[in-house]
Formats: C-alpha cells, sequence, structure tokens
C-alpha cells in the first residue's frame, strides 16, 4: 500500500524544502520533486502544509503503578492519544522495585505495552544497585534493544539512587554503549522540606512546589553532569525545568562536555500560579515533579531549546484521575505525581514556538524528533523524512487552530493541564509505519499495531 | 561523465553511513547502497575510507592588498592548495577602501578571483559609513549573490568600523537578510598598547601579542554580540582565538541569542611560543591577528567546536613571504599581519580534533563544512553528501599520513606555521564540481574553473 | 563644644557594639563603654538606637545645568535635603562641556557650591581630550583634591566619550592616582533606538526604556572594566541599574580586578511600571538614565550589594520639576534626565534592606558610607565611628516611621519618586562637623557651613 | 608588664597608618600616634616595619590520630611553630569516630590541646547523625564555645557524611547559630578513582591526585552550597584548592548567598608536579586531600583572595615523618594524608601575594586574620590592632628574608613543602597574649601558655 503526500513543505532538522513524499509499506521511499504517484497510492493534499517526521516524546508513563495506584491512560491509550497529536513513537519507562529484577521488570512493562497503538521504547530505570543489576544491564542492551537506563535522584526511601548506585550504574552504562539519564532533584532535600512543611502544617497542594524549589533541581543536575563528567559519560537530565539546572548543563557544555537536557512542554508554558488556586482539586491535577515554575523560568527554557542547550522535547505523560488525585487531599506528599500532554506537545511547541518566532521549524523538528532520535539511536530510522526511514509523518497545518479540553481529549484522564489554551499549528493527518492513524480530527487508532523500537548500543565514535 | 565512489562511509553532519556515492556532472545522482556503476564511470575505491563534503575555509585573504604588499598567494594558487587539502569552496573577502564604492571593490575582487581552481564567494567588509554604503549593500545582496558583510574592529587608521559604522551596518544587513560578521579586536586598545610598546623600544615581533591581548578580542566579540542583541540579528565571529572571547559567544548563545562562531585551524593547535623565536624571520611569519595565544586557550576552542558554541573552521589564509615580512624588521606593526594554512586546515582538524576522540567525523564534516554551508546559505548545495549536492567531495584516508612542510606544499608562500607535524588522516581523492582535481599527491587544479558561488539572502524564518 | 550620644549601638563596618560618642569641634574624640560626660556638652540619648557614619551619597547633580535647564534643587537646598535625611557627604560632579577647560568648569562648579550646608566634594568629568584636558586633570589632583574622574559612555553629540578618550583618560588618571568612573550605557545604541522610536512615532516617556535597555548598559560596562583590565586600572561604575551590567562586574571581580559598583536607591525599590502611568507628567517625572527596569533587576541589585559586587549607594539627585520636564512633552529624549533621593536613601536603603533581611546593620553603614569612603579615599575622616573622625553622624531611630511625600521633603522639586512609601528607620539626629543640624524632624540647615573634601591621589599600595 | 610597640605602621583590614602600639597584659591597651610609653614598658622599635594582627590559621591537625597513625605535631609543637610564623591562632577539629560520642571527643581533644602554646579553638567535626549528635550540638554551641561544626564529604567507609548527615546538621547548626563547613570532595567518586587506579596496578603516589580531580571537589562544593542555600544558612568551604570549586562559589555569592572559602598557604604556591616525582618519599610527602593542583589554579585561588570571593587562609597543617608514609607506599590510599605549614603560611601568602602586588598589606590582614575572626565570632578580640583587643601580634619586617627548610623548621615532621623557597617579609616579633614569644629567629614558646578560645554563638542579625 502506497501513500503519496503532495506538495507539501517537508521540514527536518538541517533544512526545509518543497517536496512530495512517498510511502510504501512502513517506509518512506521517496522525497522529491514533482515524483510520480504509484498506482493506487493514497494521495494526501499537502500544499500549504508542512511535512514533518513524527514527534518522539521521549519522557512517559502509561499504566505506571505509582504512589499506590496506576496511571488512567493505558499504553493503547496514551499512544493512542499521541498519534491523534502528531507523535508516533513514545519512550517510556521500565521502573523496579528496588530489589526487583530489572528483566524481570522489563518483561512485565514489555507485555503491558503490547496493546499500544504507536510505536514504543523504554528507558530502564535503576532504582537499586547488585549483582544482578549490573548483570541484568548487559542483558537489557545486548538482548533487548536498551540503550538508555534512568536514574532517579529523588523519591527517598522508594527509588532514589544514591551516589554509590550512580557511580555504578554510570560506568557499566558506559561500558555497555549505553546512555545514563537522570531525575535531577536532590531527594535528600526535597524529603527534609516536606517533613518541616507537614509539621508547619502546611498540606495542601501550595506546598509542593516549595518543597522542591529551583535549587534542589540544579544541585542534582550539577551532580549527575560532574559524575558522569569524572567517568567519561554522556549523560541525559530529563525534565529540566528551571534556569538553574539549565545552567548547570550549560556550564558543562561550553567546557565541550556531551550533556544533553529535556523539556517538558508544561514547563514550557504553565506556571506555578496553579498550585495557588483556591479550587484545591485543580491545584493537584498539577502536581508533578519538578513542578511548575515561576513564569521566568520558561523564557530560559526557551533559550535553552534554541541555543542548543537542550535538546528534547517530552510530556512526562502520566494522567491520574481526581479520585486518584485525592489521595492525597491531607498531604500533599500522597499526590498521585503527573500530569498529561502526550496529545499536546507538538501543538503547544510549535505555538509557543514557531508562531512565536522563537524555533524555526527546523528547529522544532529538531526538538519535537531528529534530536532524541540521535540521542537514543533511532536515526534515521526516526526523526527524518527521508527515504530509508520509518513512514511516521505528520502533515501539519500552520493555520488550523484548536482549543485544547479535556472534554475533547483522546486522552483519559478527565483533565488537561493546557485547558483552554488555543494553539494555531495542528496535525491534519498522522501516519505511523505507513498507515493513516489520525485525518482532520478521525482517529484510526488500532490496538496492538505499535511495535517495540529496538535501539542497538552505541559504538565508541558515537557524537553522544 | 560519471564518477562511481565505491564502498566507502559516508559522512554527514547527521550521521554516518555505508555508501557508494555517484556523480554527474557537476552533482551528485545518489548516495546509497549497491547502487549500479553507471556506464564509462570513473569508479573510485573508497573502500576503507570516508566520503565527506568538500571543504569550506569560511575566512581567506588571496592575493590581499594589504599593509603596502599584496598576499603571496593568488586565487589560482590559493584554492589550488586548498583542493589539494580537500577545500573545495573557500569564503574571501572584499575589502574596499574607507570611501570607496562597495561595489567598485566587489568587482575589483571578482575580477581577480576569475582565475580560481576551486569555488569561491566573497563576504563584503563595511569599512565605512555613507548613504552610498547603505545603497551598495542592497545591491550586493539582492544582484550579487553577497549575504554577509564583514567589520573590523581593529586597524584604527585604517579600515576599523566605529560603532556607529558597526549600529548602521548591522541595522542595514538586517533589513536586507545579510549577516554581519565581525573581527573582533578592541582598536582603540590595540592602538594604545602598540605606542606603549613602541615607546618602551620594544618594536620586534615578541610585541605583537603584547599588543592583543585576549581582553582585547574579548571586549569587542562581547560588544558586536550586543549589538546585534540590540538589533535583534545574527552575528558572526570570525576568528575566536581565546577563552575569553569564546566565553562571549556561550553567554550570548545561552540566552538563545544566534550567534556563531569561527575557530581557525592555527589557532587550534599553535600556541604564542612561536614569537618568542630567536629566529625573528621566523617569528615575524607567524604575526596574524589575533595572535597564537598561550596554551589553554587551544583546549577552550576544541571545546567550543565540540559543545556546539563555534561553528566553523576557517585559516586566514593570508600568505606573505620572508621579504614581505621584513617591511616589519624594526617595528612590528609594520609586519604584513597573516599566515597560510587553506591546504592543511581539514588533515590539522581532523588529526588533533577526530583523531584524539575530542570529535566524531561527523562534528568533523560539521566544523569543516555544513554549518558553514547552513550559516551562509549554500546548504544543500554544498556541505552534504546527498543526491542534488554539488559534487565537492573528498574521499578521506584516515591511515594516510603526511608531515606538513613549506617544502612540498602547494601554497606559494615559502613558509609554513604547521612546518614539521605529522597528521593521520588526509585526503586520498578531492572532487571538485565533478572533476578529480586531487588523486593521492597528484594536483589537477585548472585556473577559471572555479565558480562563484552566489548566496541567496535569508527570509524571515531562517534559524541563522 | 562638646556632644555626648548616650547608650546608642555604634554600627560600623567590621562590627556592631554599645557605645558612648564624644564629639568636639569637628572631631569624634572618643568612642567607648561609660565614657565620661564632658562638662558642658550636649546630651543626646540614643538608647535603643544605632549611631552610624553619616551617609555619603556617591552621586548627585544639584543645580546642574542640563539640556538646556538648570536642576531645582541647588547646593544648599540638595544637601539641607541630604542631612534631614541621614547623609552628611555629597559625591557631585562638575562637567565640563565639551573644549572647556576642565579648571574653569572646577572652579565654576565650586563657586556654585560654596553655599552648601554638608560636605561636598568633586568627581571631574572628563567629556572629551586634548593636552589641556591631559594637563588639567595633573592640576586637580595635585593641587584641588579631586581623585575620580567620570566618563559619560551615553549622550551621544553632547558629552560622551568615545573609546578613545576613555583609553587616554583611563591611562592619564592611573599615572596620577586617580581612579576613572563610568557612566555605562552605549550612547551609539542609545541613539539609534531613539530615533527608531521617534520614526516609529513613538515620542511619550513610556519610549525612555526602550531606548535604553539594561544590553546597552551592559555592553558599556563590559567595555569599560575591559579597558580598565588591559591598562591595569581600577574602575568604579556608577548607577548599575540591570542584572546584565552587574553580571559584567561579577565577572571581573571573580579574575581578582578591581570594579567597583554603585547602586542608586531609585533602582533598588522602583520598577519600570512608573512608565507605562497614563499621567505623562508622572511618568516623565521618572525619566532618568539608566531607567527604572523590571522589577527583577531589583532582586539583583540586592544581592549584588549583599555579595560584595555593589559597593556604594548614591541616587544621582537630580531634580527638575513638572514645567522643566514638560519640555520632552512630544518628544522623550528632551524630557530633562533626573530624579530626586538625596533625602530618602538612607531610610529607603535601611527600610528595604535592613528590615528584610538582606543587609545587617554593618553591611548599610559599608554600602552608605564606608566603602565610598574608602573607595574615594575619604577614609578614615569619613565613613567611621571613631576617635578622630569627623563628627558626621547619624543616630539611626530603627522604630521611627516616615510615610515619604513631595508635600513633607525638603527638597525643592515639587515630585518624590518615593512618593507614598512608609520607611521604618529613620534618623532621628544628624550631626554634621560635630553641629546637630537635623533633630527629630527640625532641620537646622546654615548656608555655607558645609566644606569642600579634599580627595588625595592614591598611592602605589592602594587597595583600589 | 606592659609593652610598647613605637613608630610602626599597623596594617588593619581597613587601612594602614602610622602608630604606635601599647599593650598591657594581654590586652592592646592603646594604638595612637606618639603614645606615651608606660613605666617600665618592654619597648620594640618597629620603624619600617609592619605591625599587625597575629594570624589565625583556620585549618590544622596538631597530634590528629589518622589512618592509624597520629600526626608528628603535638599541639605544643604545632602552636609553637605558629608562633615563630607569626599565628598566634590557630583553629583545629575535633573528630569523633562515627558513633563516638561529640562531647567525650571534644573533650578528649581539648586535654590534648592543653599543652598549646598558643591560643587555639575548635571546629567540631559531624561525622555521622544521631539523636545524641543532635543534643551533642546543642551542649557544644551553648556551654563550650563551640560555633562551627565540620562535615566531611570525602573519606567513604570512614568519615564522610552523606546528604542526610549534611541536610540535618547544617538544620541543627542553623538553629543554634553555629556556621557549617565542608571538607568538599565527592568520596564515592574518589573511592571509585581508587578502587579503578588501583585494578589498574597504579599503586604510587602519582595516583593520588588521578583519584581526586577537580571536579570531584567542584561537586561537592556547589552541593554543600546548594544544601545551605535552601536551608537558609551560611556556609564555609575548606581548602578550597581548584578554580572549579572557587567557581562554585562565585555563583552562589554572585547571588548575594553567604558562602565562605578558605585557601590553603600550601595550594596557592604549589603545584601537581611534586608527584611526578621520582623520589617517591618526596612525592608521598605531599600526599594530602584535596591535593596540590595544576599551576593555573594558583592564579584562580589568588583572584579569589583580591576579589573577595576566598576569605581566609590556612594550612591543613598535619605532619607526618617519613616513616608513617610509608605506610601507603604500595598503595597510595594508605598513605597518611596532610603536609605542614603553620610556621610558613604568614610569610609564603605575604611574599607571593603582597610582594607580587596581588594584595596589599590591609587585603593580607584580611584573609590571613580578621576574616576569619569575623566569620568564626572571635572579633573584635582577635584580628585587629586596636585597644581593647588580646595582644596578638606580629611585627612584620617586610625587608627579611628567610630561605625555608626542614633543617630550620621548629615543626617535628622533617620534611617541609616549601624547602628552598626564599621569602621576603617575616615577623621580627610576635607577640601573643601581650607576651614576645617570638624574636628575631628566637622562639620563646612556653607549654600550656595557649588558651581556648570560646566562640559564641551568632544571634540572628549576624552577618555570617
Amino acid at each position: 500500500m502506497s501513500i503519496f503526500i503532495r506538495g507539501g513543505t517537508v521540514v527536518n532538522a538541517d533544512r526545509a524544502f518543497k517536496a512530495d513524499v512517498v510511502c510504501f509499506g512502513d517506509k518512506i521511499i521517496a522525497v522529491g520533486d514533482h515524483l510520480d504517484v504509484p498506482a493506487h497510492a493514497t494521495v494526501i493534499d499537502a500544499s500549504g502544509q508542512y511535512i514533518m517526521p513524527g514527534g518522539i516524546d521521549t519522557h512517559t508513563h502509561m499504566q505506571l503503578p505509582f504512589m499506590g495506584t496506576v496511571a488512567a491512560d493505558d499504553f493503547f491509550d496514551g499512544t493512542a492519544a499521541g498519534l491523534a497529536g502528531g507523535t508516533t513513537t513514545i519512550m517510556d519507562f521500565v521502573i523496579p522495585d528496588p530489589k526487583q529484577s530489572l528483566l524481570e521488570a522489563y518483561h512485565m512493562w514489555r507485555g503491558w505495552a503490547a496493546k499500544s497503538a504507536g510505536d514504543y521504547t523504554f528507558h530502564v530505570a535503576v532504582t537499586w544497585w547488585g549483582d544482578s543489576v549490573h548483570a541484568d544491564m548487559g542483558t537489557l542492551v545486548r538482548d533487548h534493544g536498551v540503550n538508555s537506563f534512568k536514574h532517579f535522584m529523588a523519591y527517598k526511601n522508594a527509588i532514589m539512587a544514591d551516589d554509590e548506585t550512580l557511580v555504578r550504574s554510570f560506568t557499566r552504562a558506559l561500558e555497555l554503549g549505553a546512555i545514563p539519564t537522570v531525575h535531577a532533584e536532590n531527594g535528600e532535600l526535597v524529603y527534609q522540606l516536606q517533613q518541616d512543611l507537614l509539621k508547619q502544617g502546611i498540606r495542601g497542594p501550595a506546598a509542593h512546589p516549595l518543597s522542591r524549589p529551583p535549587e534542589v533541581e540544579a544541585e542534582a543536575a550539577n551532580r549527575a553532569i560532574a559524575i558522569a563528567n569524572v567517568l567519561g559519560t554522556p549523560v541525559y537530565i530529563v525534565h529540566v525545568s528551571c534556569a538553574e539546572a539549565l545552567e548547570a548543563i550549560v556550564r558543562a557544555r561550553a567546557k565541550g562536555q556531551r550533556v544533553y537536557g529535556e523539556a517538558l512542554a508544561g514547563h514550557l508554558v504553565i506556571d506555578d500560579s496553579v498550585y495557588q488556586s483556591a479550587d484545591l482539586e485543580y491545584a493537584r491535577a498539577h502536581v508533578m515533579s519538578p513542578p511548575f515554575r515561576a513564569k521566568h523560568h520558561q523564557a530560559a527554557l526557551w533559550q535553552g531549546l534554541r541555543g542548543g542547550n537542550l535538546h528534547t522535547t517530552g510530556t512526562d505523560h502520566c494522567t491520574f484521575c481526581a479520585e486518584q488525585k485525592a489521595a492525597g487531599a491531607n498531604d500533599f506528599t500522597r499526590i498521585p505525581n503527573g500530569c498529561g500532554g502526550v496529545e499536546e506537545r507538538m501543538a503547544v511547541v510549535w505555538d509557543a514556538g514557531v508562531n512565536t518566532g522563537l524555533l524555526t521549524p527546523s528547529e522544532f523538528v529538531r526538538v519535537t524528533s531528529t534530536n532524541a532520535a540521535q540521542i537514543f539511536n533511532m536515526y534515521p530510522r526516526k526523526g527524518i523524512v527521508g527515504a530509508g526511514a520509518d513512514a511516521d509523518l505528520v502533515v501539519w497545518d500552520p493555520q488550523g487552530t484548536r482549543t485544547i479540553s479535556a472534554a475533547t481529549q483522546f486522552s483519559n484522564s478527565g483533565f488537561n493541564v493546557f485547558e483552554g489554551r488555543t494553539v494555531r499549528g495542528i496535525p491534519s493527518h498522522t501516519l505511523a509505519a505507513g498507515k493513516v492513524v489520525f485525518e482532520r480530527g478521525q482517529l484510526r487508532a488500532v490496538e496492538g499495531a505499535g511495535r517495540h523500537i529496538d535501539r542497538p548500543a552505541f559504538t565508541s565514535t558515537r557524537a553522544a
């Protein structure tokens, strides 16, 4: 089955140019001017539109068992919502319990993910250390297409990795050709601040950001970067939310260190005034970590994306409905952390980034797919509109508008952090693996159509 | 006429991959696995070698009338030497005298350049201000393929642009879609330091670096960047030679400003001990501005290239023979400024950058051609190995070695700043416009074969 | 005549301690515990109060002829207002017209200042360059107690010093043992932005801050610092108003360079929303340069004072009444620049600095008098409560409050930028040269009682 | 008993001035011009000399039980050596074993210190956490004159404090009005690097600096500063040895955070080439942590002292003789860490700092005594030449020279890291508690003459 996309402007990370795009099976087979339409091809008119690589959301948690409950969007819901928004690949996380086998956890998550409508791949978290962890990391890299390992520097008494674990795991990742990633917050300080706030009787969601100030994030980012520097490994910082953490990245990159940073769509446009709402359900719905920040941090994050110090955009999509969030009604430390976004990321970043002149369309592609594909070794299968690449494409209508709302979203959580925001620039069509899965508002997601994307280890000449 | 390059590893800025490359006429027509050899094609065996875009030297001064003499390499000599080293395009400078018409100077330089053996294009210097300069800038951009204007912040009482000229010219460039570039040294300070040194009787070449300390360069870089920031234009800093100037770039880029920086091959590997030589002819031969720096600056420049804060590599190729340099025998301020390098740049950067692990091959391509092509709007005609691009290619033998020497160079000046340096990694073949112009040591440069490369103005959605 | 101040807490830059203070004639003669009251002494009860050195306002323009008019407060009005606020010494400016003799201007200003009620001393501006300027600088330092020279980097086509003037004057100051100071704004950019705004028809006071963005100040600060660095002279930056200029100082000080910075009371607490007022007279009344800034710059300035990167506080006291300000009703570039503050500085800095915990009382003394006295070589005659020092003292009531208003001020201008601000911490008594000149709201300023303070040149072992 | 010091130049932190100094008992009772000589006073002629506060060495380990042995200089030897060098007060460390009572350890150290010839006071290390530690900290502050607590971030499996201990102890110190201090090195990384080196068979002293690179120190400094920032406490970083750690301090101070840094005399003038010596005994003798660094770090440290980002100078005086050092002959991790310096610090800092023009004499006083006295609340009893202060004085002969050598030192260790260095500027006399204890080379140290200096807690208005 062929698809012929006619007359759009192809946008890749290196340039934009007028071209037709031909897909056959699950691949792009040609990109060029005035191509012939294959027989029986489905033709999509892309005139006046951009044709871009399908988005890669580098950070999701579908179906996550967390803080005593399970995230509302399962792998089908979440990947389907992604397709509706132009995102064709998600990078989710396998998070073993401390002492749990990494392999066992990995297989559990793979089982859950089988129902995905879009492609998926996993970062595997190292939440403890032991000989079996060392061994499992090797197996995962060699046999299971895993090339990134995640470390939580927060969540004391749960999944927090201490410095010993960081040092050992980074060392192991380096020898395997995998890249370590970190959730950068100093868990010891968070814990102390949480206890202080509770002791003072400050128990509502407004306490959440107070327990996780920017300095807590900046410290951890700096520490992870320093450890990576000393050990000689690249490192990737997930959900950089504040100017201070970004500065740690800037300093390291200025010294030539290979450090990568991820921004979340939410952090780019939402500020911490949400926690002051008198509507506590609303405030709780915004509880995630790192929290939303004071407004000036947004400018810093955009500067980071534009100046090449931040590289990818994700969402930390991890939705909980109001009843689940209510578990922390009397204690903000028990509110399940997480917000949505997999469906809105592309439009939010385009609207707030490209329409404002902060980013060019090519830079948009870079930070929504290409860099992710390169950093995590899925390139050029993913992240480029080019012959031979997966036919994961989004046809982007720069004049189309949409007002985001929980009422009309595909995600399951009943809430949307971008509620009421009108964006200009939306997908008219999404193609995943050569199939049109979204067309002008109609979602045609198929359970199980998504594939696990194996990511090979890096070799010694890698850029990362 | 076809050329078939078989079985090499194509290196582009985004990745490296095994492929054959087919050229026809002056273009690349196919890049891929197991391609068919066209009839009558010349076949080049690239097994075990890299196939990379021909180098772009962003900074040369062939045949330059300067300080009362004319540079030793004319446009034929210089471009031919470039081809021998894998550089297929040079970016030279039109430098009007103060009060001279820009257009008149432009045509003069175009005439000189007609004999070039490789492709060439011109930055045009704005050395004074007036209504005719304003008008000529427009004509050059609209009608003559110029999209970059150079400003000397040094050389007081000669071609120095004062702040008023910078402000007016940057403003004009922005409105035309051209990019301003600067030679960043505070000319007033240089002049004062020169006078102080002469007054103290310090007249030899060792005085040269003393009259141009890093702070003098850093100040000017910072000032040009600030002016660009206030006016909202991108800016390109030529020959960044020291950590302090680089820091000014890093600061601006960290704020998302579109600032680009160029490193010279010489500054990357040569330090200021050359000025201490008892052999004054040797010392004078190294006089260029900015001067060679203390060793620790080299590390900073490599970090800049690796971390994405420096983007291109050039040479400031501007050769003068010993007799010419002797004009400053009794007064270092009269030594014609300039050194060579167009022939050695690619090998020096590869050897000191890639062999040491500082840069990946893709990063090498980025800083030797792709970034230059993108910043100056020659991409994807230049700077990529891809179908449709100019057939400017270098087949790179990573095991080949060469000991650089004036005795064996193609350049005319009788001196080589890299004398005695043995590099591993050299061109086995250079193709320019689809012709094999260099093959295993044999240069086949043809006078007049080089073409002027028109560079269109940028539009508003440009990345720069 | 003796004065005995009993039972207060003496605050010096290095510490605070309970003590009595005895003055005789114009000097402090004893500071200590349980001192004897001299016969016939006036006794002031300072229990519960602080006894601090009289304030030094490092930056005033009394009676200034500027932009076609003359500032509303003459030297008597201005110094008297200072005494009411606890400021006993002002540092004013001699500003020669271009081509005017520095000595001639100096004597003119000395004449105007003869009526001062408090002590005064002069920075002399170098607004042009020539042999006579070189000579006059020497005369001023050797014979007239001048040890600081001011340079305006803004005010193109008027008093702006270009780089050549900066380089020559800094060099001369260094050789004389005087310190150069700069008003740091890039005058060329200001001029261009002003012209652009006027061309666009933006002519009201809201255009004023748009024509002088922080980058314009930061550039000039960085340039002055670089010039000072290359020449090896200390440098003092007046009225640092924004984070970006402060960063230039921080960078230099981190490298050990002797750079000093001054903050204005107004910049510390007033933001740029004043220029948005619909009341254009109100907006015009706030026009000064650099302008008031966005709120986050205030935090930066306080951090600078606290962290030792800013050293002094001044006001740029230069008042114009509404009719004078109206000269720029149709063209913001013609609004006489200037605001008041000499009367309020001490209380505003105390209230916003000490009451909030940002500064300790000792740090308050440091930034309101001691550092100024040390940097400008009036120490320990000024800037310390100690035997032998001038009996310039303020008895500070930390519980006293006052609501600032033009209606109740001593200054002449009919406007107050701090209008309506209630401060806690005010002078109960001010002593100048051993006389009680202000007592619980009653001002007893005497025309001509102020003295010119000679400031000797620095010697080579100076800290500055 | 009176002592009259005639005609010197008194140097305090704020200024230098000609004066006589009169001591009576253990106090200074007068400082001034042309004072009367008390009856029976010992008269010291200080003409042509400086009179400065006796030095405070902020960092010594006399008689330290460490790594299975005990430091060679006991409290008498060490304090006596200090007196010979112009240092009249040492700040030593109580270092409890993990699980040992802080109070018990404190009393043990007090017992050892009773024999001191000069004044002493103790930082107490928090090497573990528990309720008794919390309680003991309170007792020490309230009842024993301790106001500073030390934390080792290195020495894993021994005395290393983990983040939990840091957070709890800093919190406790803040509530008590004590200042936390840290030895900043990431112990986890040091441990990993040590193991890696040993595994590679690199076992000699040259491995020592490889196991403790600057990044390891910078990370820990940044972390301690971040923790202090979040908790709102001042913090003091001991033995800052490298540019990168200093940068962490600069960044924090630029934000107004109250962070203090200490430089060691050794780090200021000795570089890491000592570890390359073929004489392994010599190399081992230099093993201390942090290690000596590459030369460019020395410039950074001097810039820090000069620019106010470093505040004090110490020595980490902790001497071991060759036989003790030989314990690590086959394993560099077993070499007892430590070098001398208490005797040489003042002269080394003067010679390399003041003679070179880097520091003024007042700045020398600031960094050798005044700042220490202020930061640790001994001021104005210590750190100033003023009436009422302790009669701890050094009469400094700026023309006197001495060639440092183990052969002529008073310290016990048989080695001197400054061996062969000739310094200009040495004490002619040292007075401690009003006694002449050193006079032109003759040491008159008296066992037990030293006193414990109680340091009261800070109150809320403190500057620290």
